[in-house]
């Protein structure tokens, strides 16, 4: 299954992500890639709009055989840290193209996500926990285009069938025990069961 | 050098762009490629706006280093069957996207081209060389698309130092005329001289 994780800074994306790959015995992945133009991108301090767009297509593009091998596959798992959603939030901050305009030009691109989980959290928060980390914002780390891109995930969370808002608020472990149920009832619609064998590990990744 | 010729269906971009090469020694390319997003492109009937954004970026991205290879070159020439300025032209029409747009998403990725010929044409002329042709449409080739185009990309031309329009109507050999005088101007702008031996041949392909 190709399961993807999206939200703002500071919402705990890597931890959970890390967390879900080894429980379901994934590969993680992760957007921008380290390829080409996911490493420019990464490069540059204050990228224009044009050049998010461009690296972002041309990154994602070249990413996805990638993302084809899990995609609705039963024995094949990738867990992404961010996806198109978050394109479709941030790319659309005050910007000629709408959400729904991003969302169309990158599904003509990507195979379908068997789910995608929006770790959802208020802004300040998120914020806040930036700031005791690295102290530094990224370019992308506004509070106007934080507070955009929340409501945006937060709409197609409610919206999108393979979307499922989690509560990023709580301690990693309870945020985790969420995220574990959303993978395993995208497992159970789509094929009647829980395609993998759980790897019960503690959030310190030992086992239990 | 990286030379490419833009222009309305009917145009005879595909005459030129081979004698060009033919003339300066240099590989022809294409837009969109015959890789798999180029591919994709050309098997649709109907692609929406955002499948072509899509799939002419992604496309675009993958070509990338073959155009390095030629762009501000002495020595490897290249002469291209289309452009980005082609996106810049059709993909802008009834679009949310401009032309200023999509030019800057496009030269995010691509290299500065050192020529770029716009075979200029009459929309109804080309509409009448195509039907003669083969009798059916692409896609793309509306009357008030071509016109919308068409008027892009003399706008571009009249704008841009490395855009030159050249008279498409003409008999073949005239045209060519000019495209190779476009050619050495270009040359003898960048370098000072013309940086390739002219093979020279008639329209035939027959050493004069």
């Amino acid at each position: 299954m190709l399961i993807s994780m999206d939200g703002i800074d500071g919402c705990g994306k890597s931890t959970q992500v890390a967390l879900l790959a080894e429980h379901i015995g994934a590969d993680r992945v992760r957007e921008p890639t380290d390829g080409r133009w996911g490493r420019l991108l990464r490069s540059l301090d204050q990228p224009t709009l044009e050049q998010q767009l461009a690296y972002f297509l041309a990154d994602r593009a070249s990413h996805v055989p990638v993302l084809e091998e899990a995609a609705g596959s039963e024995a094949v798992h990738r867990v992404s840290d961010r996806s198109y959603l978050s394109t479709v939030g941030y790319q659309s901050f005050e910007s000629p193209l709408s959400p729904d305009l991003l969302e169309r030009i990158n599904l003509a691109l990507v195979p379908p996500y068997d789910l995608m989980i929006v770790l959802d959290l208020p802004v300040e928060v998120g914020l806040g926990r930036v700031a005791s980390r690295d102290g530094t914002r990224d370019w992308c780390e506004t509070e106007d285009r934080l507070t955009w891109v929340r409501q945006v995930l937060q709409t197609w969370a409610a919206q999108r069938d393979n979307v499922v808002l989690v509560d990023a608020s709580p301690l990693p472990e309870e945020v985790f025990a969420q995220v574990v149920a959303a993978a395993e009832a995208a497992s159970v619609a789509q094929f009647g069961q829980v395609v993998w064998t759980p790897q019960a590990r503690g959030v310190d990744g030992a086992p239990r």
